[in-house]
């Protein structure tokens, strides 16, 4: 990750193309460096014969005592790297992780060695000419995230490939501190570029360029030495169109944006608890500037965060003030490729590029229909006909509650004079959301409340399944056995417990069934009996298999199964319509699945419908839709819920909609993200990780359940001093920590878990955050309940890292 | 705007960089496409000598008849165009738009004139090098949006400068069908290429590099003729790593792309009818597939729409598949600087490359942080001192009213036990949004309501104003006037009716006061007598000047500052709460400005607050805040009602989040847009605007009215048979017709302006809408009244050219 240190200024220089004086230009910064610091001069790949003349241009100016010239991989060939390394016959061509841990580690290095410096990490040919491994530079040094200087073109058709490779910097984020070419009296491209890139903040400076070729080495030697030492000479301000800078003007720029950069990450904490309002959080709670974390920027799994004093254990290497950080909430349960994902930058940029935002209603764009498509055929196979698109999760649950209400009351005059009270079937510690309708659809004494809340509905409270002491367990709340209270029934596997079709006959599905029938026979006569305080039940609302917020439990599904089964019975008595059912309508109650959490492979399965072996009448889905980019939502709908809108008055039709609605840029990296995510379904990390379960290739996909997290592992933690239970599915691991008191506001994980949050030192190994450096965790805690959670393509090392690292503490605290 | 003909297929030919060899690619394409059909060659700008031999191999192959050869603007330095032209020292260099309209007037003529053809319009140098007035190609081009093949480039540095070309090409929205470029043995880099861009969709065809130069130019045209033969031919495949495509091939895939693209639009009514559920339509009234609008791309303020078959009254060289159409609704009151403007999508880009999206809660990163202290020290300047972060207005407003309950409620030990009704105070016809919650702070009656929807509140009856006959009025409801029923007051002017502060003394705003005191008194004596149905009313919430979807009425100012000042009065009488007031706390009751609408400039104010002279506790922006691109919306508070949430527990704390809270792309783009908005404050439009409006340059911004639409204009409209009155105020133009049902179910206006929705045809001059085709103006209505919407930068003889349409509309009705 991002190598940032106070006395050592780096730069990584990159080329508008090659063959632009990259090597010159990097050369005159060095001497010019050199000046006034010491001078690192990096150039982590070489290929092509060595120029000892460059060499020693490079160190003459200030003796070498004061310039350090280090090449990292040197090949023989002039030619791009990859062909190079592939022309060598090396057995083996280093790879991407191998080369950003080996320059990372050169620069820590230097760092350590060094009182105060200046590095410039030279690349090769293009922004985008490939690495070792074929992987473009651009790319693969994406995970140092150095601040860079780009070498523009003086060349003919210079102005494009200069502004081109700046706008490739950019799509990957890098903080372009300065663009730098020469001056050409013909085409004249300082003289178009410089304001060009003012506007957009980037300062350029222009060089005379070099002498003409002299007739032998010698001559030119000496040219050359007289050139760099007359451009790097301070200049008076000659403003004229033919100005040229003094290559001390670039270092001395160069260096203020260094100070800048520090100066500003120093101030984040200080103006961020003086302007920002977070979410969830008791600002009251807040000690001071170190409980801010300052993300200064994010690649893959992991944030690169600001610590202004490493600890006083820190050894010199680690002394960086940019600190990895494992993000094991995926930021929220966004995250599913990880941080700066290009492919979905690049498909955010092409629908801006496009359409910028366009009207959604009675119109149509390709990435909205084809999102709309994709998901209809994708988790609606089978049910859904209709898609509805909104801008998050919590909207997406509003747009759903609608529907149901409307396909409700439209089949069944419900008394509104008489203001009957619709309400929902739900779980206990369900969470749907923020804005008020989603909570309305959840209990009034859960957490999540506010003023205007108004709990609408029934919750019951379910059976959950968790791994304790290595045996797998399905926890039966006492209103199930109202005689011995909470009761554990062991089961044989996860398996087992998931084989829903399996246990449809078994005596729990009895029980589960007389114990909802007999809440819902109940509620009916008391409503039939004039109990005002009883809700007319219009929908079944239930977050599949896992509830998320309300505390990472995972409910048995066969409970949720048996739910759907009795309200589709349809039967009066229970307060239920008869409708015809079916893949096209409703019957019983409109069935809402809130997939937002648990959906698109977060728990390893598209949707929970063909597990559960039923599917829901409107189902939504957000969070991992997009990939973890931007928000969006969609909710899905059966045919007999769309039809419950149609009319021939706009009054009827689904008066909702956002400003934003079906936002190009939302649908197209939805869209991209969908196909992503078919891409690594293939993978062998997955094949692997289904296999370490014993899920073989063969298994129905729909119907199997595994997890990224080793097995061993989770059983080991089960059985760890101090954990109650434990339980994972895909990406998700939730670890209960005992604790009597329990519930949201505990505060026993976070405690447990503390020492997570710091950087595990010590240790001469690289560790498996991008470019080895020591990293924390950040992770998120849901009462007494820790939670941490994978991308969907989270390297396997990584992963073991993390839960190395869990043990490690489970070992500590036990 | 883009051109698209059935029979006519036109590919815009990019370069990698200058000298990859495009206009041999381009001339062998243009031979293998005249074996089967007729071509033209277009080359729009020339620089250079002219090279005669080229000219014949181009029109060698088929004989000319086939194939038309043709350059549009020649410049005999064989440098950059914008240098050219520089040089060139004729007396005006041609600008963007009128390069771009004589292209596509060239197009159409071409379409018109043929039966079928390829035509292939070659740019010059790199994709981003300036054409004639110095804006860069990909950027000036993009008006037209033709379908690009990009020239790759072969040579040392070339897979670099190819992908980074590709990628400029692509944060334009291009259609990039091919990638094409020439073997080379020793670098290879199609090898490379062609698995790279196949992951993207793109097709690389690879051609034998031309044959060296040979001495004389008989010769040398003898062999490059030959070598254009050789490399047309069919080839067998040869599938090695040394094959080569034959152009044929690379004609035949153009061919198919263009069919695809035919069928696709094609498909997308029926696609979308089948799938898509769209946000306030009643799907019942969609008659068919003519009756989906096709949003091919978008450009600026307008959309580019497929219409399958153009009116039989359309001239042949009107014949484009793809439609003009202005945007009137700015896209749902989003759009801010047209569609697919660069700033914005680089800024989208720059964000997702460097962070994707990060957790919020206890972080901070520097888009997130310099939005919020961009709006503290913007809209919130006096006022403000945080700022939380959400998805949308409607999720904003949401966030305002749990704010501002609890603010009510820390103070006012509301009787939660007893279930006291909260409610607001606030006006008829407002909306906040669409989720349940937002549309609680609404009244019941409304048009945007839904089963759950629980108005909480009291609305009163607003004054408003409009200008009728030419003349400016303000109508007093009958609540106000109840002897004499609906009163109209006539006022001097516009900026009369808006200088609040000299009307504070008026008789009106006596009237004002006495009501909004004597309503409040009457319900607060109600609610102490034990009147359950009246709320206790725990906020004002208004939406300033214009209340959008309540029919784009204007209200009058005088009457918001009232209720502002009656509520901040206190008195307890009034059933209004004691306190601080001032600038950081609140008096009366919290006071929320729903700026959703009408704030960042929307109506030529920042904010309404200068013009009423009393500023809000609580502030929602959205819409404009991220310059029509992506979601997201901010709610500023004062510190008083932050602290209302301050405690040393959790549950104290704002619970309100989503899971892509300040997501970093949503929060880049909008410091991007209020920095272009600052700079389009000082622009020459602006200021013209303002003084047909008789604005003065100083006086103050805050506090003075204009409109972007002409008052001669706007007075005529208000003066035009079958109108009622019409009202202007920054980009927004309200036309109420005349109907004596009205309501947001009326279909009257959407009557009077139908014909705004078809192309003005029959005339010679070019339209004002990019590539100069004729356009339709695509509006929305809320019953009776039709509404028209600039962006902020709408170029003015866009603005005069829709005045003229929506005059001849008027006239013909009349």
């Amino acid at each position: 990750m991002s190598l940032l240190f106070k006395h050592l200024r780096a730069h990584q220089v990159f080329g508008a193309n090659t063959d632009v004086g990259k090597t010159i230009i990097t050369t005159a910064l060095v001497r010019a460096s050199a000046r006034s610091t010491n001078v690192h001069y990096l150039k982590p790949v070489s290929t092509g014969p060595l120029d000892d003349a460059d060499d020693k241009h490079i160190k003459r100016y200030a003796g070498s005592r004061r310039v350090q010239a280090d090449c990292l991989f040197r090949y023989d060939d002039p030619v791009s790297p990859h062909l190079a390394a592939q022309l060598s016959q090396r057995p083996s061509t280093p790879s991407d992780e191998t080369l950003v841990n080996t320059i990372a580690n050169y620069i820590r290095r230097s760092a350590a060695a060094s009182q105060g410096a200046h590095m410039y990490i030279e690349t090769a040919g293009g922004v985008h000419s490939p690495t070792l491994s074929g992987t473009t530079q651009a790319e693969a040094y994406r995970a140092l995230f150095l601040p860079t200087v780009l070498i523009g073109d003086s060349r003919l058709g210079g102005i494009s490939t200069t502004i081109t490779a700046y706008e490739a910097l950019l799509l990957r984020g890098y903080i372009i501190d300065a663009v730098l070419l020469f001056r050409d009296a013909y085409y004249r491209n300082s003289e178009y570029l410089t304001p060009y890139f003012a506007e957009k903040g980037v300062w350029v400076g222009t060089f005379d360029p070099p002498p003409p070729k002299a007739a032998n080495d010698q001559e030119n030697f000496a040219i050359t030495e007289k050139y760099y030492d007359r451009i790097v000479l301070p200049r008076n301000g000659n403003q004229g169109k033919d100005a040229v800078d003094s290559v001390l003007h670039a270092v001395d720029h160069l260096d203020k944006c260094h100070a800048a950069r520090l100066a500003e990450l120093e101030s984040m904490p200080r103006r961020t608890l003086d302007t920002v309002w977070w979410p969830f959080v008791q600002h009251g709670l807040v000690k001071g500037e170190t409980n801010v974390t300052v993300i200064d920027s994010a690649y893959s799994d992991f944030f690169s965060v600001y610590k202004p004093s490493p600890s006083p254990s820190a050894s010199p290497q680690d002394a960086s003030l940019l600190t990895p950080q494992f993000d094991s909430s995926a930021s929220w349960w966004t995250q599913t490729f990880g941080h700066a994902y290009t492919p979905l930058t690049l498909a955010a940029a092409r629908a801006a590029g496009r359409y910028g935002h366009v009207m959604f209603p009675q119109a149509t764009h390709l990435p909205a229909l084809r999102l709309c498509e994709g998901l209809v055929q994708g988790p609606g196979r089978g049910w859904a006909k209709r898609a509805f698109i909104s801008d998050n999760g919590s909207t997406g649950m509003e747009v759903a509650l609608k529907m149901a209400l409307r396909a409700f009351t439209r089949r069944v005059r419900a008394d509104r004079e008489g203001k009957e009270r619709l309400g929902v079937l739900g779980l206990t510690g369900s969470y749907h959301g923020d804005t008020i309708g989603a909570m309305d659809a959840c209990e009034a004494d859960g957490v999540y409340t506010c003023e205007w809340h108004d709990a609408k509905g029934v919750w019951l409270e379910p059976p959950t399944v968790a791994i304790r002491q290595g045996e797998v367990y399905i926890s039966l709340p006492p209103a199930l056995h109202p005689e011995e209270g909470r009761v554990d029934v062991r089961a044989d596997s996860l398996q087992r417990v998931y084989d829903v079709q399996g246990r449809l006959d078994s005596s729990l599905a009895r029980l589960y069934r007389g114990y909802v029938e007999g809440v819902l026979k109940g509620l009916e006569e008391r409503r039939r009996g004039g109990d005002v305080s009883v809700p007319r039940l219009a929908a079944l609302v239930l977050e599949p298999l896992v509830m998320g917020a309300g505390g990472m439990r995972f409910v048995d599904p066969l409970f949720q199964r048996v739910m759907v089964d009795v309200v589709r019975s349809g039967k009066e008595e229970l307060g239920l319509v008869p409708g015809k059912g079916g893949e096209d309508d409703w019957r019983g109650l409109p069935v809402i699945y809130d997939e937002v959490f648990v959906g698109l492979y977060r728990l390893g399965l598209e949707s929970a419908g063909p597990l559960l072996g039923a599917y829901p009448d409107i189902g939504v889905n957000a969070k991992v839709l997009t990939g973890g980019l931007v928000p969006l939502a969609v909710t899905l709908a059966k045919q007999g819920i769309f039809e419950a809108f149609w009319g021939s008055g706009k009054e009827s039709a689904l008066l909702h909609g956002h400003s934003y609605s079906a936002h190009a840029v939302g649908c197209e990296v939805a869209v991209e993200a969908l196909k992503e995510i078919q891409r690594m379904r293939g993978s062998g990390t997955w094949k692997e990780a289904r296999e370490r379960w014993e899920v073989g290739p063969t298994e129905d996909e729909g119907k199997s359940v595994w997890s990224f997290w080793d097995p061993d592992f989770v059983k080991a933690v089960s059985c760890a001093k101090g954990v109650e239970e434990v339980m994972t599915l895909g990406c998700v691991l939730a670890i209960k920590v005992k604790d009597d008191a329990g519930g949201y506001t505990s505060h026993s994980a976070n405690k447990t878990f503390a020492s997570l949050k710091d950087i595990l030192r010590g240790e001469n190994t690289i560790s498996a955050a991008p470019g080895g450096a020591p990293y924390e965790v950040h992770y998120r805690t849901l009462g007494n309940v820790a939670y941490f959670m994978t991308s969907l393509n989270t390297k396997p090392e990584v992963i073991r890292s993390v839960e190395d690292r869990i043990w490690r503490v489970l070992e500590q605290s036990g």
